[in-house]
């Protein structure tokens, strides 16, 4: 049996609780700060007659951003990729795509379709990241929309409902009644710390009814917002059952779905049309003869004057010189390269610690959710594999594209498995969304950025809030001598964001931009 | 100064603004039902040597559905349209497209760009109406998604933040806030109806706390959440000011963007790609030549046997006879038709009242929206226009169409202004919510469908709530003798939209079925 709690217990409870607030935090870091800034591209001085030359350390999105906007400025630059293609976290997996996990390669053998791809890493552009639009823009990649959420889409935990899924809509309608009902009460407490006129309290109270869709003696008992237990718009419907907030509290996903705007799920997103590749593909097509693929960096000498780098490339050792670095090189490769960067930027360099993440992905045999009437969105469940998201393009069409697992920090426990037992796990934990998802996919294809060749490890996991972490923060994002630069997301306070990545190269850019122009002024 | 509500007062409020239900529950009216049921089409008995006749009368969609289903079914069908074209409220304009309004005609002079076009009638296909959905897949009607709510549009009232607009995501983060604090402080009271252990407290706590972005002392002190004030990825980011809710409770928008799911806003809502007149093309692909456009029937005449139905069409009265007669004639206008219905049919049918709904549009020059960061969705005003709609496709184009005024019952001010009254008005309303909305706007197109030829309406207003009511339903869903069964979205219990149209089709065509089977059965 329940037992209330008294003023003075639930107190307590607040103070011991208050952990959680340190959780959320953390889960909003990996949200997106919703920017009102336009664009960041710094309008950098044109070179006229003089050349320099620039080297980039990686073909990720910050170095195919500095080498785009330095070609257009007339700098002499070369990328120097350690593998065979340009993008880095941004990865799509389609028919006949290398999926380069160390100990466990795989070829991706979905039917050879457009619509049929899986972004394995970056996967959604929030409207709020400008310079990533800014590029899309300007470089042609066609952008659609993209939904995290959807209210037909499941919950599924094995501590609610036990274990059935429940539609999404049901699951925050009921809550929000329940919510709702909390509200009304509390507006009744004439200890208010900001009490209302009869006015207000009646707005007030009007928002809370329609919020929760409380019936006139502000009780939640039901509503169409959880969708009918039959009928249809000719036919008599019966409401469903409403269900006691006991028996969904304990749902994992219930923050998710409730916390509305936190995150990704704030603003509008985006993906290009036909796959998130498309991004690096349109600077590499304006790139093509200054990309080196397969150049594994080997040293880097900075001197005053300039820089030289060496690097291996399909059996020999290449140097470089060139008047500036920047350098996109995941921090924790920095240890197996020769270097003479200062001893505290290196110290720095060291405090980046290097996040893991899983995904997996599935085809499937016939677009199974559509049925459900899901299209688009994301299922949640309490399992290993957390989500399962359905593609928001290709609709109607005979196949699409499942994502089976994404798993960001959950102890990795698919990483431990051989590719069969992870698509076994996969399957058996996908059936407790949909009865027939083992019949319907196949195919599978896995990633653990952790152990993907040339990456180890997924996107840079730091938060700077302390004074400390600010200096370590400042550090890298200057210069060393105004000729090297580092660069990414990792060199920002938003890891894992493809906007983060370009704002870095546009930090560094400005910075170098100054430089250069000092350096006329005083000519 | 704001005086304290006493609890007394507080329920004596209650019961004062309990008529905010009713309210309520018609504006769920002009939602949808979120169904789970599959696609209704009947498993019609195809014919096999004997021919039927049936004449149709209206080319809107459940005209169409009926036409369509039974062709396959082998019964030779013709339908008589009024007009120059099929779809009825399911209307897109775009360059060259006549909008006959009576007294205001007007030829749309769009760019002729396929992205550059007008849904003036149906926009949404809510992932739920599976009829729909499954004709879109039958007639090859490609979809993507459509999108309302936006957090990044703007909402604008006069009555809030001296008329500034703010955008969706201030608003709503805010809010939530507020609530979220009132919850917190009914968890702490002891009376709660049903008392939780601590364990269920805290679970409580957390979903609260995620919900409003509450700090560990349960106080909303501003969120990232509401965007920032300044900042970037890069840089250091300062949160904006919290609002009083005092400020925001005022805004007639507040029970639209914090329903949640109530309405069109909770399943994943899509549109045909090109334009929403995709569906009725898709039918009349398969219809041609059973169609008669500029027929205006002028009499029924339906007989134990059969049915004539007398018709004109360019100039001369025409007559046909079949089998059956299917009516998605707008109930309106039986008046004018002679008929031979039954007389408490016909009372019946002038039950039903006719909605009236206006819309306006613009072509933008410039996506000036997406500057904003907003990529379609909905931005609210308290002034007449109610709405500004941004289309979710044609993303980074040149140009765009914005729906710029949507009003389904606010006195319909803009019916009694002439064109240019009309355009004036929309842009100095859009001003408020864009500053350059004028400059970037041209070439506005009107309609008000209380006022378009052969249609004098928009969808039928009525609730089937009362005994009496139902009575009415079931006398209209009914056959007259097996030969005549009227049809549409009026005849449904969720009018306006098209799932209804084709939900009232199944019916009336299943009844058929039952018919010609016993038939079959007893020949």
């Amino acid at each position: 049996m329940s037992k209330p709690v008294s003023r003075r217990e639930f107190l307590n409870l607040i103070a011991a609780t208050s952990g959680t607030a340190a959780v959320l935090g953390i889960t909003s870091a990996l949200g997106m700060i919703p920017s009102s800034a336009s664009a960041s591209v710094p309008d950098l001085l044109r070179l006229s007659n003089q050349s320099r030359k620039v080297v980039i350390l990686g073909g990720g999105i910050s170095g195919l951003t500095v080498a785009y906007e330095l070609g257009k400025a007339g700098y002499d630059c070369t990328i120097l990729e350690a593998s065979h293609r340009c993008g880095g976290r941004i990865f799509t997996v389609r028919a006949g795509t290398l999926i380069d996990e160390i100990g466990n390669p795989q070829y991706c053998d979905f039917d050879d379709e457009p619509h049929m791809y899986f972004n394995a890493g970056a996967a959604r552009i929030p409207s709020t990241h400008t310079n990533v639009l800014h590029y899309c823009k300007e470089l042609g990649v066609d952008l659609e929309l993209f939904i995290n959420e959807n209210k037909m889409a499941w919950i599924q935990d094995d501590n609610i409902m036990g274990g059935k899924p429940i539609r999404n809509g049901e699951f925050t309608t009921n809550v929000r009644g329940f919510m709702a009902e909390l509200m009304a009460k509390a507006m009744t407490d004439v200890e208010l710390d900001q009490p209302f006129t009869d006015d207000e309290a009646g707005l007030v109270l009007n928002m809370i009814r329609a919020f929760g869709d409380l019936g006139p003696d502000n009780r939640f008992t039901g509503s169409s917002r959880a969708g009918y237990a039959s009928g249809n718009y000719v036919t008599h419907t019966v409401q469903k059952d409403i269900i006691d907030v006991r028996n969904l509290l304990r749902a994992q996903a219930a923050r998710q779905v409730l916390s509305d705007n936190e995150g990704e799920t704030g603003p509008m997103l985006m993906q290009p049309t036909g796959g998130m590749d498309r991004i690096p593909a349109g600077f590499v097509r304006q790139l093509e003869d200054k990309i080196k693929y397969r150049a594994r960096v080997t040293s880097l000498n900075l001197r005053d004057d300039g820089v030289t780098v060496e690097y291996d490339q399909d059996g020999q050792r290449l140097s470089i010189d060139a008047d500036y670095c920047f350098n996109c090189i995941p921090s924790h490769f920095m240890n197996g390269i020769t270097n003479n960067l200062p001893a505290d930027y290196t110290q720095a360099m060291k405090y980046i610690r290097r996040g893991v993440a899983y995904k997996a992905a599935f085809q499937a045999k016939e677009r199974f959710w559509e049925k459900q009437g899901i299209y688009g969105g994301i299922s949640w469940t309490n399992q290993p594999i957390r989500q399962i998201w359905y593609p928001p393009h290709g609709i109607h069409k005979a196949k699409g594209v499942v994502l089976a697992a994404y798993d960001y920090g959950n102890g990795m426990p698919f990483t431990r498995m051989t590719q069969g037992e992870r698509i076994e796990a996969h399957l058996a934990q996908g059936e407790k969304v949909h009865a027939d998802y083992r019949q319907q996919c196949e195919k599978g294809i896995t990633i653990a950025w952790h152990r993907m060749n040339n990456m180890l490890g997924c996107s840079a996991r730091w938060n700077v809030q302390t004074p400390e972490e600010q200096a370590i923060f400042d550090k890298l994002q200057a210069s060393v001598n105004g000729r090297h630069w580092f660069i990414g997301d990792q060199i920002s306070k938003h890891t894992a964001w493809m906007e983060s990545a370009i704002q870095s190269a546009h930090v560094a850019l400005a910075d170098l931009d100054q430089r250069v122009r000092a350096e006329a002024a005083n000519a």
